[in-house]
């Protein structure tokens, strides 16, 4: 029997390192998890080793893809800056390499992502293009072109979460006002459920029994689950999300044409309430030019497994 | 000697049909233009055609490139709807190619003025990747990715003239509300001037006695030239474009990160009345990633000869 | 029997001058109508004269008001401005005061307006204040506070028209970018409409029959009929207006406090098309204070004899 | 020597309650302060009362006035609500003046301090009527027409700081998004620049250093200080928050036309850093309007001492 070439993804994200041995089909043969040290530089890339270390041992593992949020140089091999952890111009291709001996690509999280649905996903019968939104606490963004992920003349390609949606509109952490972040993600959408639930209490009982009664403890998986109850508030505060999403979906749309738009991340598990406003908005957008084909908006596959296999699957084509 | 390659670039525009015999290295050896009988779909093919007939006797002629306003199909050679030609579904590329016996290929305004700028223009250092925005009357844009026009699933990427800027904004020709070109044109330019001379009319002196006193009269050409002579209000009114215009471009360099951003269309021929501000939007727009590379901003370098430059480079490449 | 005493109303429109003796109930006795000679000062004049002369003759009258679009001074006798007449700095109560040799007090149109429904029309249970947008081509309004028009330190109080809504938003005839006029009057109705048949015709089939099949013909009455009719796109183009509509409202509400917010002109005739999504914007606008009282948003009742009963019941308090 | 009548005008804030005995000239004869115990209802009275009490002991007080953040009734008597205190339906007039034995008068603080500054301070020339915006943390108002302040038909008028400036703007406390207290307050001005200290921290360097390094460890006191100094980022931030100050100052001369507006509260120190800018905006929404007579923006005179004044003041017209 002819053997199967495995390569190891690892997704690094602000509170857990998630491994993963995949063969070439995608598929996730084992998985290992482990806390991430995030405010210790040395001890996240020795969590990361260890995870290699552990999946590794006994394998024929051909390469090791590392997906991280932040800013990847374009050899793809430095963490330039990453937001949530205390990496600054880290060399953590080297620096996994020669502990493991293994070849090493390192890459955006976001990237990562939607190179896992381009591949294995929702956007795996397409052959050339897709764009990519992650809606998780922030915004993230993949692009695949010409069947290969854009990565941009200095690796930052792609990085969709700060376009520009409101004019002198909400300050978002980045310093600017009115980035697509503080109006379509997790982090908005819970500002809006609470918002609502503060000024209309009596329409938000169903959330507010879960937050036990307090709307600043309201959290995304409350306004979901509230949501899916038929909580009327918790489903404006997804329309709103979905309105600013099928906005920014239509401009990628008019930017790229791509052959598949996909919108991934934890809250799109709440599924039609998301899409359902994200798609009239997306339509609204795009009604002059409505006689044209345009790319269907699909919600993502793979969930938060996409990190690994992607970056698995991005190690095996070094 | 050896023979050169010659090919044959059209640029129909709403007021002119402007045909040129261009070699391989982007020089234009012949010039010749047509008034476009715009209303009349079967008139403007016989222009056409008269064109390259013009420049093709005697002549080795290898292929024709069209280059026009309008969605073109993914296929190159229909015309699906251009806004100022009474074109719809039109199969231009075999009209043209059956009545002149060579190859034709049809391309977007915008992309071929782009492709000429990347080959010949303002980008020809860059070897992979470039954005462009057109801006005349209103906003077109090209981009090129990996070395290629990016055309889209659909054929109709790149069209950067509609993406949201304002919510809720001006109303635009398509019917949105706040599209970019209704910010970043020279319609938007001679808006805002007009506005601004009806309101201060004593700060725009320079510009009224330009327009013969009536605000209303105010061109594009008037806007320049009196900001070019030091006029506040027409100054103001291409800071105003540049602002919108340099927040645009970021939005690009966000997004694609290629290794150059070019301006173009009639409006760049003011400079730096319009650049300066550009640079300093796109530049604050940024601030937050001010560590990293990011691609430089620069006029477009063939000004109103790009279409035909870029659509006889794009059919030698048939 | 006791003589009852009668005044004259004049409402100074720009496409008709309305005359009309009133008694001290408010009611209309008798109408003089001409058409008004917009571009021609004396005529005007001459005109308004006509019109009083007419209605007074053989009658005891004991003064007159005129109710005019525009600047008035603020010992109301001069209209400073008017934006559809010719009249700059024009001594309009001289001139008719002279020539007809009664007393005469002018007034603007939406004060005028306001005035009319707070004595004897939606306002009339009020006893001190009112706050009236008068919506027609485009916005009016007017401040009844203390059981008297609000008229200004200069007399310019209650424009209420061009009160920023959009930043940067559409392009007002005043010059700025963003006044409510652009969003919340019979102007922006149509725009929105023609917008919406544009781009979604099929779904503006009964609108689009009605103007024979031209987006660019649709017209006010237009809307308000297909409307009426069922058509979703001219419902959705009322919904808009209400939605900027409702915010403005509450901000009066905020600033003012008063007894009665009430919405006139000719666009409310379309009833709950316009104000059941402009009392949910007004609501939904004012949550957070949802324990506290807050005025009634009622329309208007005196249609489009508001002017000519205004303006007589202010002459008959001088 | 004929007897001066004295009143006490007493200003509850958030962290101070602060009392003073008046002349009928406006002037602060003797001053009294304690802490708020903010979360205690009960506690709060006694404070208040106990100010109250050590000021009358051996004066001749004719009666106490009280200004709070807060809703209050229309009769003047009960605290309806108030954001930073305990408060909710409290009857602290009639608990005051039951304590004390003298009348009492409940007023909002916006009022009680437009009401000192208009008879005292930087609209004492003003017969008949001004608006004020009082620019602290948050933004209040005041409201004086026909001599009197505008209470409202409900005791609510002139809550200036919810009017809506930026549609789908920064989220508001209330629930809003883009009240104008997120944009021209002191919390803005921090907001404003502790992002530009992150963002461009090498031209922020004397912010910074008053800051220990820690953008954010800045507030509004250090923006001050080193605007002041020159610190560009720093001036800014004040440039950003007088443009939408200036513009919501015309939209008040639109809506109100009174004799003057004032600007007051602690962010007002900073004197021209805040009014040049502000002065500038408000002027070029006005330009339209620019041959008519308009408001000048004024300063407010009297600081903190604005609350006691205003609040003996309108207790003395009981």
């Amino acid at each position: 029997m002819a053997a199967v070439t495995l390569t190891i993804g690892v997704d690094v994200g602000g509170t857990k390192v998630a491994g993963g041995v995949v063969d070439d089909t995608g598929k996730v043969l084992v998985q290992a998890r482990r806390d991430t040290p995030a405010d210790d530089v040395a001890k996240t890339r020795d969590v990361i080793i260890e995870v290699v270390t552990e999946l590794a041992v006994g394998r024929s593992i051909a390469a090791v893809g590392i997906g991280a949020a932040g800013w990847i140089d374009v050899t793809r091999s430095t963490v330039l800056f990453a937001p949530n952890l205390a990496w600054r111009d880290e060399p953590l291709r080297d620096y996994v390499s020669n502990a493991t001996g293994l070849p090493v690509i390192v890459e955006n999280d976001g990237n990562v992502a939607a190179w896992a649905e381009f591949r294995y996903g929702a956007a795996r019968h397409a052959d050339d293009s897709m764009v990519m939104f992650t809606i998780g606490t922030g915004v993230g963004g993949g692009i695949v072109l010409g069947g290969e992920l854009l990565r941009g003349a200095n690796g930052i390609a792609a990085e969709l979460g700060h376009m520009l949606t409101v004019p002198d509109g909400h300050q978002c952490g980045c310093g600017r006002l009115g980035c697509i972040e503080q109006y379509a993600s997790g982090s908005a959408l819970v500002r809006f459920a609470r918002a609502a639930a503060r000024q209309e209490p009596h329409r938000a009982t169903a959330l507010l029994e879960l937050a036990g009664g307090e709307a600043e403890a309201v959290t995304g998986p409350m306004v979901t689950a509230a949501a899916q109850g038929g909580d009327p508030v918790s489903a404006e505060a997804f329309a709103q999300v979905g309105r600013w999403l099928g906005t920014s979906l239509a401009d990628m749309a008019q930017i790229l044409d791509p052959q598949v738009l996909v919108v991934g991340g934890g809250v799109v598990e709440a599924g039609d309430l998301l899409l359902g406003p994200t798609r009239r908005s997306f339509t609204d957008a795009l009604a002059q030019r409505s006689r044209l084909p345009v790319a269907e908006v699909r919600p993502a596959e793979l969930g938060n497994t996409a990190g690994v296999i992607g970056a698995a699957d991005l190690a095996r084509r070094l």
